[in-house]
């Protein structure tokens, strides 16, 4: 059975048991995963389509005339649905046509301009992550994948390791690690490297620049790419230069036993909340409790950042498949800060580094 | 005066006629150009922050911890707000607590879950367009930036026209591309570069693949990098090999001569869709309308795709500053189809090309 119709057919079981006619699946990462159809919109504000489930009947791919070819590919003609710039009133009256009044979508994806369209002619309900939560727990293949993604990014930093960085600049270190990946068989990036020396490694989203690699100071490269779609997400610090000070040593083996620790106590059946309390209550022991300002990770799979969040306020469980970073961090505006990634799969014999 | 602050001040006129409170803005170009914070989203789903214009009083940066030290390095730090994971929530508050009733968004961005939070408390106002209208024209830096970006563009065509395809994949090719780009001084590519061959060239948004760039096909480029954050994107499309077929030849003549007809029409003050309807008048006398299916173009900027829309429906007119490209496009599933895309700016004499 085609995995694409087997994961509909767990959408279809849901949307029975909430009596609707039909889920309109619009996050691209979603759609993919339902279709096969596009993993990426052309820009964020600008869709290449949406899934339309029925419980009971074939489902819809909606597109526009850009994606026809593409769309009739993979999915049978009839039920291919295209609209043209008039998006919203053609896919009302698509609805309108096929009977389809009582419609479940994604809250968290759904403009509001979408809806208020929808909503003047069919009945519109909110189930947020229905197949988010599928996307949770990863199948041997996506499993495999996965393997191979971080293998990549294991292999870009085993080369980094061996190579000159001093005198580079953030931003030309951050392309030669991109020409890493792609040479290591990564197909495109997860996300823009993050390459940061010295005070530049306190901001956890930082952009590279134009500030040079030096002695005497740390470099945090967090990094990422694609392998068959399925995204790679890890960081590692480090202290250029043979002098490391002791605030930096500390830092250090504070971060990678935080790291350690929520690896080793990861057990399926706890409560996700509490592994980020395990973490936070470490570094509140050790003192820098304030400095460690995120979450402790996050799912991975076909979007760098998807469920579960491992944050303080996740209720839900850890189950056998998921695939979730571990990254504790503690930032320093005064010399920067030191973030150490790792990601696992959570089995039933705990997490299982990647 | 600072760039940011004086395209503030046109937000902060127009919410002052719409008697608004604040206006939230959260597209993340828009963001950008009201801020310089963050052109980019970590992901889709998965925002950087918000800016909150007031129509009287200093502007908020609304973001999470993560970006706590990126904007404090361009923001007043008592207008920063910083939420944490309840993001909706958290913002809820700050507008009650600040007095902030009537708020302005954008209705096409914000999601109906961060609408349906905030309205429990605040009276929301959707008033599309209003940073989009702004950045639709472009000052003379922008579109000194914007040449800049589309001499790269140039140069890459430049390049590629000297190189031996022949038995590159497309994939490969497209990496190449990306190198080259990153070469001639773009700092990240606008969108992920289309190389079609054959009957592939018929997918407007078509994926490169395995597929070998061979003797006697079509081969469609479509391509564009960022120069100072500004897009670029030009499509060639050529025959490979020196036997061309005559359906190819007239195909890529009534291509061109379409664009030739646009650039030389397009005037300030017509109306965008008649320029639209022009060309596909044109394609409909030559029997060819319906192979035509998409728009004659688009704005470009800190988008690859921004306002105006160069499609049917466009009741707007052209304004000097406007910087659109013109990339009219015949498809035939039979054997691929033909795109040629320039970008030009408009002027008081006309479009002029870039």
């Amino acid at each position: 059975m085609d995995r694409f119709i087997k994961r509909r057919e767990k959408v279809k079981k849901k949307i029975k048991e909430l009596n609707l006619d039909a889920y309109l699946v619009l996050h691209p990462a979603n759609r993919f995963y339902l279709s096969g159809f596009e993993l990426h919109d052309p820009q964020c504000n600008e869709s290449a389509g949406c899934i339309l489930i029925l419980p009971n009947n074939e489902d819809y791919l909606l597109t526009d005339p850009r994606y026809f070819e593409t769309a009739q590919k993979l999915w049978d003609k009839d039920y291919l649905f295209i609209y043209t710039s008039n998006k919203e009133e053609e896919i009302k009256k698509f609805l309108i046509k096929n009977k389809l009044k009582d419609i479940g979508f994604e809250p968290n994806i759904m403009t509001y301009e979408f809806y208020k369209s929808l909503s003047e002619s069919v009945n519109l309900h909110p189930y947020k992550g229905i197949v988010e939560s599928l996307r949770e727990i990863k199948d041997e293949d996506e499993i495999n994948f996965i393997k191979e993604s971080v293998k990549i990014n294991h292999n870009v930093f085993d080369k980094l390791n061996s190579m000159e960085l001093i005198g580079v600049t953030e931003e030309e270190l951050a392309w030669e690690i991109e020409k890493i990946f792609r040479d290591f068989g990564a197909t495109e990036m997860a996300f823009n490297p993050i390459v940061a020396y010295g005070k530049n490694a306190a901001q956890p989203h930082y952009i590279p620049g134009k500030i040079k690699v030096q002695k005497n100071g740390c470099l945090l490269i967090d990094i990422g790419g694609r392998y068959k779609d399925y995204c790679s997400d890890q960081t590692r610090t480090f202290w250029v230069g043979d002098k490391v000070p002791d605030y930096f040593s500390r830092v250090l083996d504070l971060v990678i036993s935080a790291q350690r620790l929520a690896i080793e106590n990861l057990k399926v059946g706890m409560m996700i909340k509490d592994l980020f309390f395990l973490v936070k209550d470490f570094f509140n022991e050790n003192g820098v409790g304030d400095n460690f300002t995120h979450a402790l990770g996050h799912g991975i799979g076909l979007d760098t950042h998807e469920a579960p969040a491992l944050g303080p306020r996740n209720n839900k469980i850890f189950k056998p498949g998921m695939v979730v970073t571990i990254e504790p961090g503690l930032y320093f505006p005064d010399w920067g800060g030191v973030r150490w990634e790792h990601m696992v799969v959570v089995t039933e014999e705990g997490a299982k580094l990647l």
